[in-house]
């Protein structure tokens, strides 16, 4: 009965950033706002890092639900937008599907606000379309933990994998000799306690030497 | 190994609300009681809303259990009310199955009090009989989590999707251009964070223009 | 040792609420957004029921931290409202002193938001200055738990009595025959439980009448 | 894909109580002690208002894990009792084995203490042998949370199902009007706000009638 | 600044039961209900044991508050028992003060429900005339825990020594050869652990002897 | 019985951060680390802003405790340095003391790593010298919250004022017209939901004038 | 307003170990039992440390409350040890009291098993009799967070100061150079971080050296 | 449906430590520090016990993750150790599949830092290949609990059985005879409440001897 791993692949990914817009952020409180803000900005600077094509969208931004936040707009200004006109799964916004379509990727990396609509609904129609879906479930709030839970669910039993952003780094990633500098430095501004290791160690260093 | 997404269809829905009784509601634990009266109503104004046919039903409503909640019978005067003369399985009461099947409807969205028993029995009945079940998870109330969490694990098991009232608003809506202000309308008053946006965006557009 | 009962009297008592804005309550995070709203609307019908005058101010209601809830405009349309242009203190606005001296009341009921900014501060004023000041803590929220406590800590270490809306209601009400009608009619929308515990008891006594 | 509706049913159901000894309960942690005494003692009334057919078994009970609790030795005083000699997994002792057959029933009520050991083993051996599993969670105890869900979770995947004691109860009883007194005897003792219910009901009719 | 140890002494001590009505107690969350009941009964035996004089009191129980529980009713058949006609306060029903005078005791142990209001009312009242408070802070319960902590706190200022009931048990009882068998008997049925103790230490001793 | 209420004055008023070092905030647990850094550096930003006079202080740097943290060495190249050679207590330190003494303040706000010793000892010894201390609850972490809690408990008795920086971030301000936008400018990076705020009223404002 | 800091002094200090026996401390809750008898030992550890005198002292050590346990017999076989026949609080009986004056200190550390009891009686009679009382809150336990938290600020209201076994070590200490390989000794092995601080940096110094 | 139960068999089994560094170790915050330290070495003795092959494995030991922690490296110094380069998951280094291989067991125990990384891949990876992977849950540590709990549901569903140290210890040892007092000595050192209940037993027999 064993399966296959299914694992990311940074020449087969893209990353789908749905409703991050500031209003819709303030009504979540299933995470801590500081971590929350922390997780998202890590999960864009991998999709960076890696080069990952990365699609925005989001939902009446114009309106209470207000715009999508500056980190990610300012990390992304070239990355396909698509302001949807009401469609509140994107799978049902031509748009988003034809720049999901034209990326060439299989493996969907989602996250957004509120977990249990915004991610829930184009991950169960991107899983039955057949693409592999990773949802980063702390880079995703919503209201609640009964409302994460259950979401986070309906999609696991649906075939889509859910993992951190840190987990879908280490996957992507895979040997720290691609890259160590570069892949260090998205950790560091993330990972509050791992940033004090490398400072406790290059101080240890440099006291031993002197 | 991919499924299908099986989708809120507010065309093929039903609601049924489960012994939601004035002394149930009080001996339950695992929601903050403001909370959990404000998703019941949520879930009522949302079947209204879509003109869902809905099915009331209680269990020795003249004994200790007590009335049927005044916010469900004011809204649904006229929909099938099943006092139930014994059986704790609302699916063992000829009246409540016939009431369902004459809905015509195979996504029954179901919620009641308490979760692991006037929730689950009914699920894994109409589960077995081929209908498909979406349980409303913060409309159904219980002692204390791990009645909850065991009870929401046996249905999903048994097949049931397992979500909150609100997943299951933006299911049922899909697009907020179908009537955008009559959405809305059902979201304020259940969700204060949402109502505080609309209220801070209002203000601020009226800053503006004066 | 034993200190003197200061008892709150609904002949000597004025209620303030300061900064209960749109903006502001969703950056709080200590309460349940369900449970605050029906907190501070709770005491604001107590205030309306026992007729005690009531003091609005806000900060910087044109900007991000929004309009005042309508809850609170609606009951309180003949209220003082001083929309303070920038002291962070209410009392340091000289408007907001003379409306409090104006009322002629020694007892004052405080909450707002945020607990340990928009209530501490006007609170440890008052009280420098002789008055009784009662902090109503559960219609007052801030960002997390340690802010609500050392703010509550700091306000008792100053003098002030710390209580809740319905201790408030009930120090207040005194005996239940100088309305019981009425008195009721404010504790059934706020309290869940106790609207179901009336509700069993009336159909329980409809049904040995029958 | 749906699955048929494996119900409990009185005629076809036995109940193992498996280490409830009094020095191996000292050492859980993941339940309230009151609340634990409350749901084993609850499923052993259960046990016998349906006279379903129970099964002891002890660990050791000569060594610190102590005897086994008087709480069941008192209600079943008559039930087989296997003194394990050695055998961790109950299943791995042929006198237990031996005394589940002679009992001829397919389903197994299971209960123990710690739930990853002396529950969760004997589960899979019956699980494997065909027999349908109820484990009883919350009459089942361990060290701490990640020890019951990890075993429940093993439990679940392998097949059985999970439920609480009240759960059990309303399945086997499928309909009150079967000895109303009867079932009513068994919940109210082991769960207070439902006597609470049944005391403010009679107070209610009583004052009624006067 | 040393103070001197008012301690409990059970020729000078008296409980109050304050409004411990099957409906109030259906409206409390902060306890879980079976610790609750437990506690309550558990203070109740201990005025048995040391003879302190008992005064009850209700709150409107002809209402939807619910009558006393049996469980104090059985216990006290013959103590003062007084149905207020409405005060909030119990100290200002006259025949209540005059109850407790008439025990002649200046050290009352007080327990209630909701402890904001039906335990700190009075013991604000009694304090102010003297008497030492001790406030049995696990006998009485409320609706959350910022409705229990502020009110404990609450007394706690006003000089009130709060505990728990076991706490009392032990400064009332001071010496275990006072009466061992006696002061065991309360604590067993009250506190499971305990009796766990007794049960594996009475096992091993036989085992020991044969 | 009235206190005289001791605020926070910008003119008055000097920062001591004491032990936040990479090791050290390692081993801390009470608050989550992101957070953490976030309140740390919020009262860094609010020292800079008001130019308040800033002592910075270690404990062992040149061992397994590691570097005082770079976020506050890059803030103030320019304050006392105090690395101790032993002291635990900093204030047994006399370059330390006379650091604190050449600020010619007399209100401290004091945070650091641990809070039950590299915060309390210092501000027990500074209360005894007569100085007014704040200390910064939410800037001071430590193991675990029994660690934190009977820390900032003795602080306040020994007369400590106990507060987060977001508090004292609103005292030394006083009126946001002394500098609105520099406020601002160091509320935002610190507290996502008010940054989120800021870009919800931006947005909505361009909207109504577009 | 300002009190003189009460600090810890190695040479007027005494160790009071209350009560530690097998029995009791499985009948506590509110530690995880790993980290509380992690926490005993290093209290104990430091006591050793520094020479202070140390006191024993059980409650019918013959019966269900089981012996000392080892890890306190074996560090103190040559201290006072005094197995009470019956007095609850330990000040009751003269061999302990004489024990305690024949150390000739005046500060008194006390930890013990159950907190509210236990430690709460002696220390109330130690500070009553002009004891300088210490409450290792993290070396006592009891039932529950309500028992805990009711008996810290009982005693602390009565002027005792309480703080943890860390905070203790700290104070005594006072300078890392009367003896840094010593005082590091027993702090690895009770506070694993710490241990794996220190060995992250000998490492690193390794590394760089080689 | 049933499946066969997979059961740890010590003739078949290898235990895999990977990246227990005390630098890794020193990020984590998803268990209580002493807990967990008590929880791998517990794991470690276990493998001594049933002389269980071991394979151990680090990460960048010479950088800031820091050593393998010294409890594993003495317990094992003659288990393989892979000191990897570079690769992220173990399974990518083919010295350690060489490694694993070579014990020539298809059960595989898997426990690291931190659980969704260092575990989740090279179970996933582990599971693709065929063998039967037991993942140690209690004795893997990460970030926070959502990091913890999508981790253990990804490798659940992949195939893998998730479990605590000690229902593997349980599983091994099958029968208490095969070596009572070796697998009791393994216990009391992990479990101080079963050293308790030892300690307990023991003294209880003494006293009944004597």
């Amino acid at each position: 009965m064993s399966k296959p791993y299914i694992r990311l692949d940074k020449d087969n990914a893209a990353v789908l950033f749905i409703d991050h817009q500031s209003g819709l952020i303030n009504i979540t409180r299933d995470y801590n706002p500081d971590q929350f803000k922390n997780r998202v900005t890590g999960l864009a600077d991998l999709a960076k890092f890696f080069k990952l094509p990365v699609i925005l969208t989001s939902s009446f931004e114009n309106g209470p639900n207000g715009p999508m936040v500056p980190e990610l707009l300012e990390r992304f200004p070239d990355a396909p937008y698509i302001a949807r006109p009401g469609q509140i799964n994107a799978w049902d916004n031509e748009d988003f599907v034809n720049a999901v379509k034209a990326t060439g990727k299989k493996q969907l990396l989602i996250a957004g606000v509120v977990t249990e609509v915004c991610v829930a609904f184009p991950t169960l129609s991107a899983l039955a379309e057949g693409y592999d879906v990773f949802v980063i479930a702390d880079a995703s709030a919503t209201f609640d933990e009964i409302s994460r839970e259950t979401a986070l669910d309906r999609m696991r039993v649906a075939g889509a994998q859910v993992l951190t952003w840190f987990a879908a780094a280490g996957e992507l990633q895979r040997d720290w000799r691609n890259d160590m500098e570069g892949f260090a430095g998205i950790l560091g501004p993330h990972i509050a306690p791992y940033a004090n290791l490398i400072q406790s160690f290059t101080r240890a260093q440099k006291e031993a030497k002197s």
